[in-house]
């Protein structure tokens, strides 16, 4: 796994000063994510989807119908983008201009290897675990028509870049005796109250591990 | 403004029962976002960058630096995709197939315009009133040197497509009677307490409607 911003393409020319290089910020803003957004291009049209996704190493892995036309292009190999952003807070600066948000995101450049036999298997539950961390032990898994309909793809952590905006308002000094409030509204996530399955029999109790999980 | 999901490449062949045709859906879950991904291609190499957005009318605007590689080649007015995903929760199903994710998410597809004079102006303010709700009339407008340092961009919502997933897990009838629990465990976002920028004179509030903002 290759340092983050470390080829021409991913170095921050603007703004350099919120590119980390270091693997641990990667990694941390790759697995507090939930979702991506992949590109694949058709012609001359990019798309842009997002996918569930989960980290296992260098590497991220994704799964869909082996039927969408997404994966089954990006099966082929193709040029192709994966990026996660995590909100953090608007930054509410006196001028309008300085006026930003507070983020953490993830850029990652490569080709998709379409994944099969044991690492498609282990895949899965690198994702089960990721997004629902407990599950894979009491959940059905896959029988042979579902691991049919289900494409797995891997994408190496071998090309990315890391961009983290964080702390308060940057004003100009003029701006600062300005009479007016400055700083951060933080942005953050929770997981609610569960809501059982209407179909659910009778006497079935939310786990605990899924009472544990916490954002 | 045409209807999501009206031209070949914008119909969902997958799972059409997600798609939604509704214009009143498109706005709502563009309306509720802070943040899209924009796609732009360099080369045969695609790049997913976050960008803050608004919606006026049929029409979204973005805005960058000027000097931004992403925003001038936008400029040029090559095809891109801009979308907007908005996670609502965990579907917990029996098996590990049937679990997926609750979203709402619109792509946008299009060329960007660049907006400049008196749209410009009021595009910058739709910006901020679209994400520091009431913060346009207190703030330091931009001046000569900042508004051209900025570029705005325009996008018009003629070609879309929205899905939505919500409700239950859909598990086969089998599965149901399985001793596991399941359903949605919801996700939500919400501000945290406002912090005071460091250089905040003594005695200046959180204003009132800052307090209001609700996710």
């Amino acid at each position: 796994m290759s340092s983050p911003g470390h080829t021409d393409r991913t170095r921050s020319k603007r703004l350099p000063e919120l590119a980390s290089h270091d693997l641990a910020d990667l990694q941390a803003i790759l697995d507090a994510a939930l979702v991506a957004h992949i590109c694949v291009i058709d012609g001359d049209q990019p798309f842009v989807l997002p996918v569930a996704f989960a980290r296992n190493g260098d590497r991220l892995y994704i799964h869909g119908s082996s039927k969408s036309r997404l994966f089954t292009q990006l099966a082929t190999g193709v040029s192709t983008c994966l990026t996660v952003t995590l909100l953090d807070g608007l930054v509410v600066a006196r001028s309008v201009f300085e006026s930003s948000m507070n983020y953490r995101s993830v850029m990652v450049l490569g080709t998709c290897r379409v994944v099969e036999g044991q690492e498609k298997a282990a895949a899965l539950q690198v994702i089960s675990d990721h997004l629902l961390p407990g599950r894979w032990d009491e959940a059905r898994h896959p029988n042979e028509q579902e691991d049919k309909a289900t494409m797995v793809l891997a994408l190496d952590l071998n090309e990315s870049s890391v961009k983290i905006s964080a702390g308060p308002p940057d004003d100009v000094p003029a701006d600062v005796e300005l009479p007016v409030w400055a700083g951060v509204v933080p942005l953050t996530e929770h997981f609610g109250e569960p809501i059982d399955a209407p179909d659910l029999p009778v006497g079935v109790a939310v786990p605990d591990y899924i009472r544990q999980w916490k954002r």
